[in-house]
């Protein structure tokens, strides 16, 4: 039986000014997806953990991510994808885009790769549609290529790889649903344009620094008055964790995605691994238990195990 | 008597996506300013063209600039400055920048370069202050530095030079009177988020396009929904200029600062001046006089003659 299995990296999307069109990815944790070919046409799922997520290919991320791949290639078979989720559902570091990119790339692996990136990133929205009801790219682009990637365009796609120094993130994940409709909701539809230019040059100078591996400007650029203020008080002690983080050495940072992961970037490991205690200590406050993570941002997206 | 010469560039702010952080130098037109050190106190201003600019110190840029330079030096001594400007006033590229720029420039000279160049931003700001009633520096930075140059925020100064392939700007300035409070009055105070999120996906593009030196990428940017639409009308036949210069083969362009000149990318100067020819002939049935500019966009900012 012809079939292959991907590990597609966690994300990290927004990246405090970078709302809707930034993300990184890191190298873990990460899901595992296996794509085997049947004969039979249709899609069939199979989980390999105890999340419960849709079997139903139609209900599920991944499923209809391959479904929209399939009838694109015109392909005369079908495929079991069998999906081993390490990356916890809802928990704002890109878990459902991981799963949807896992696939797309395991199934291009048996469509000869006859698709480039852009494609796989474009099928891959079809299950960030299914999962948020928006189409976006800000964590499955950096899951596919690997790295930062900032997407000037969805439709149509253009996203471009940035270049970075080392970097390696913290990030602390509280156990409480942020729902992303709700995440959304806070939002304000209208913002004052000088709070909008002060965000364009933040991005723009995150951008800089980044390429030119400035550190100290990535950590003044971590800047967001849009975003942050509106949705810091869906996560419990956000003010506090970051500041413990920022404090104990953190370049800068702040909430993951829609939340409720809280993230950090540090130069080394070593001070990585400082900032996650540090963000432990004070989240252990709130009582609310909680997950950590220390990861280089790797340069690997999904890719063939 | 010691005196010194400086040549200061015009320079292209906001460089459509990039409104108030985002500004370029390019080699010609510039300004010329001689400062001569005077024993007795005080800034005594000079006129070598026809402008008939300020002559009271208080109420010219470079006057206020140098001043704000003085002061803080505690300098014993005072100065002549002689301005010979080439870049016409209200033109939209620069000209009150440059002026203030090459005036403490000059005088940074005269004080054995004692200001870094973070300073001399920092003093020209005092011009464009009085020329415009707000303190910005996406002229003067890129005037003083060269090059591109984002201005990530002014209060501190934090501005990031890019780096950025071989570019050709060719400028169309028609002889008409945009006044900078009328431009600024034409933008809106609030801004749809999902228009800002577009914006600054394009700015954070065109950074990394300058940095990579990509220019599909930088000409797929150069796009904005904020304020061109609001500001277009303030200039005649501006969709018409700009498309004549697309069609000629530019890679992208908009409004000058606020105006009313017209710039197009071009990546060399044969093709820079295939679109200025075709700008100019979209221009001319305006029955508007213009005057017209091609040059690149140089590594050098102010600096001595």
């Amino acid at each position: 039986m012809k079939e292959v299995t991907v590990r597609a990296p966690a994300t990290v999307s927004n990246v405090v000014c970078g709302f809707d069109c930034l993300g990184f990815a890191i190298d873990e944790p990460f899901d595992e997806v296996t794509v085997r070919r049947r004969d039979e046409p249709g899609i069939a799922i199979v989980h390999k953990d105890e999340f419960g997520l849709p079997t139903d290919p139609r209900e599920n991320v991944a499923g209809v991510a391959v479904e929209a791949m399939l009838a694109e290639a015109g392909a005369d078979f079908g495929v079991e994808i069998e999906i081993e989720k390490a990356i916890k559902p809802g928990s704002g570091i890109g878990s459902s885009g991981a799963s949807s990119c896992g696939a797309v790339v395991a199934t291009n692996w048996l469509l000869e790769e006859q698709f480039p990136a852009v494609k796989l990133i474009e099928f891959a929205m079809e299950g960030e549609r299914l999962a948020s009801g928006a189409r976006h790219a800000d964590n499955v682009a950096p899951c596919i290529l690997g790295g930062f990637v900032l997407v000037r365009s969805i439709d149509p796609i253009d996203v471009v790889r940035l270049d970075f120094p080392p970097l390696f993130a913290t990030i602390i994940h509280p156990q409480i649903e942020v729902k992303t409709a709700e995440a959304r909701a806070v939002l304000p539809d209208l913002v004052p344009l000088r709070s909008a230019v002060r965000n364009w040059s933040n991005l723009g100078a995150l951008v800089a620094a980044l390429e030119k591996g400035d550190y100290e400007l990535i950590g003044r650029s971590l800047v967001d008055e849009i975003v942050e203020p509106a949705r810091r008080g869906l996560i419990p002690q956000f003010d506090e964790a970051k500041a413990a983080g920022l404090a104990a050495g953190a370049i800068g940072g702040g909430i993951s995605g829609s939340g409720p992961s809280i993230f950090m970037l540090s130069k080394t490991r070593e001070r990585a691994e400082i900032v996650r205690a540090a963000m432990a200590e004070a989240y252990e406050q709130t009582g609310i238990p909680f997950n950590t993570y220390v990861s280089e941002i790797g340069q690997q997206g999904a890719s063939l195990r």
